[in-house]
């Protein structure tokens, strides 16, 4: 790849292009919001300008409901010769981007699976995707020579390309990234009926189990808007487990001895479960303020 | 304070058995398992031996259901002069000890604001509770001396005595430790239904997420049964809150472009209410791996 361009230089775009930089790929930048994008180049992410002729690659660093229009508008004015966004929703962007008429072929869907909680060209990292899965999610027409374009991508940024398939992509996101943000954000939002004093008492354990949800709420509402279905799925098995400890809580308050029973049974099995689920992460620790893929 | 009897050499009585000792307190070190107390006296932790003549305060580190039957054992045998705990819940052994006829005057409650995932002498440090908030709960009946030699441990350990109502305190802990502690059980139990590709992309906000669902299932057994009503109540309001988030989703799924635009609604106030929520945690950094208090 000698020449790319990013389309939206917030966060995830800035860091794509830090990092192309880095492999000494010519980078264009460009954002609707002209501020954004210099403040990039000045980060030495590339130049603001519109290539002359096609770049090799465009990718789409936009959120997941502009990714069909963005695709589109730069197809039409040939951008680049291969085309990929970042969205963490595939699904969806894809069936809208068929329906606009976009060319499938020179278009394959990806997901680098990093990010952090603040946004923008300011908190970019060229580094950010290191050793980092990448998904890539190449439909059935999609051209040979786009797949290896953006496969090349993703290991010009220190990545790990791993394939599925775009409704395999969005169950596993729900699973392992929506899910857990709008669960932290409701356990966040429970403490605004805190007062300071309970609050004071507040350690690491809770800061971590809601650091997510410090996330910006217009993108997560278009990611997770995305993704609807998938994350409901998830959740409403997530809200029985729920019914069946706060049943067991209430079993254990009342004190009557056989309910008591049951209901530290019911808890231990839910905890132990934990314990296990917990056990099924894959290992290795990055530094502090990274976050799981959005 | 010149000695003090640490009962229970686990991760929290090893923790203030290694700060008392690092101020120059003689401690005793007492468990039913020697092993345990003898390998936090390898770690430099005092003596394992019952002193000849009542110490000046004993320290009972058992879980909740173990506090009242220890309290009255060694109140019965003269151990210390005043006597404490530190048990995460403190509404219901102080009503055990009354129903077993210990001395009130001579007990005020504890709980250091601190832990670790990890359980056991081997996981103690001495600084574990510096900077942090350490509960006092003392009745109307406790001697002033009491709550006083009470104060002095949570000061020599380096953290800040907080004084609060039994009451008070377990609904605190209810919305900034026991709810996030089955929240993140819940979560993490969620993996066990995701496959391996599935698990394979999550990142540190998962990890973060559910770091302290690896608790120890028997202990968060007992401090959840013990604390059961207060958490079952925080956790039928959050059940609320998930319902209406789910309906959203189910509402953006449809694709009814009123029942669109209201999901979109709902959803966004969670995330924003999330946000604000986790904006109420204090600040203040801690090392990696130290938690809540338990």
């Amino acid at each position: 790849m000698r020449s790319a361009a990013v389309v939206g230089t917030g966060l995830i775009g800035t860091s794509i292009a830090l990092a192309l930089r880095g492999r000494g790929v010519a980078t264009y930048l460009l954002d609707q919001d002209p501020e954004a994008a210099h403040t990039a180049a000045d980060l030495g992410a590339g130049v603001v300008a519109v290539p002359r002729a096609p770049v090799d690659l465009a990718i789409l660093a936009v959120p997941p409901q502009h990714v069909a229009s963005a695709l589109r508008e730069h197809q039409l004015r040939d951008l680049a010769h291969d085309f990929t966004d970042v969205a963490s929703v595939k699904a969806r962007p894809q069936e809208e981007a068929a329906a606009l008429g976009c060319d499938l072929s020179r278009y394959v869907g990806g997901h680098p699976m990093a990010g952090r909680e603040q946004a923008g060209p300011l908190a970019a990292q060229g580094d950010l995707f290191q050793d980092r899965p990448w998904v890539l999610t190449p439909t059935a027409g999609a051209r040979r020579q786009t797949v290896d374009r953006v496969t090349e991508l993703a290991e010009l940024c220190g990545a790990r390309p791993v394939v599925m398939r775009h409704d395999q992509h969005d169950r596993a996101v729900a699973l392992i990234s929506h899910t857990p943000h709008l669960v932290a954000s409701l356990l966040a939002a429970r403490l605004l009926h805190g007062d300071d004093s309970q609050l004071e008492l507040a350690g690491q354990g809770l800061r971590d189990a809601t650091r997510i949800a410090a996330g910006d709420a217009e993108l997560w509402t278009d990611i997770l808007g995305s993704n609807a279905t998938a994350v409901a799925d998830v959740l409403t098995e997530f809200a029985l487990d729920l019914r069946v400890v706060v049943d067991a809580l209430r079993d254990l308050g009342t004190g009557a001895p056989e309910r008591h029973r049951a209901g530290r049974a019911h808890l231990t099995t839910a905890l132990v479960r934990g314990v296990q689920g917990r056990g099924r992460i894959p290992g290795g620790l990055r530094l502090s303020g990274v976050s799981a893929g959005n």
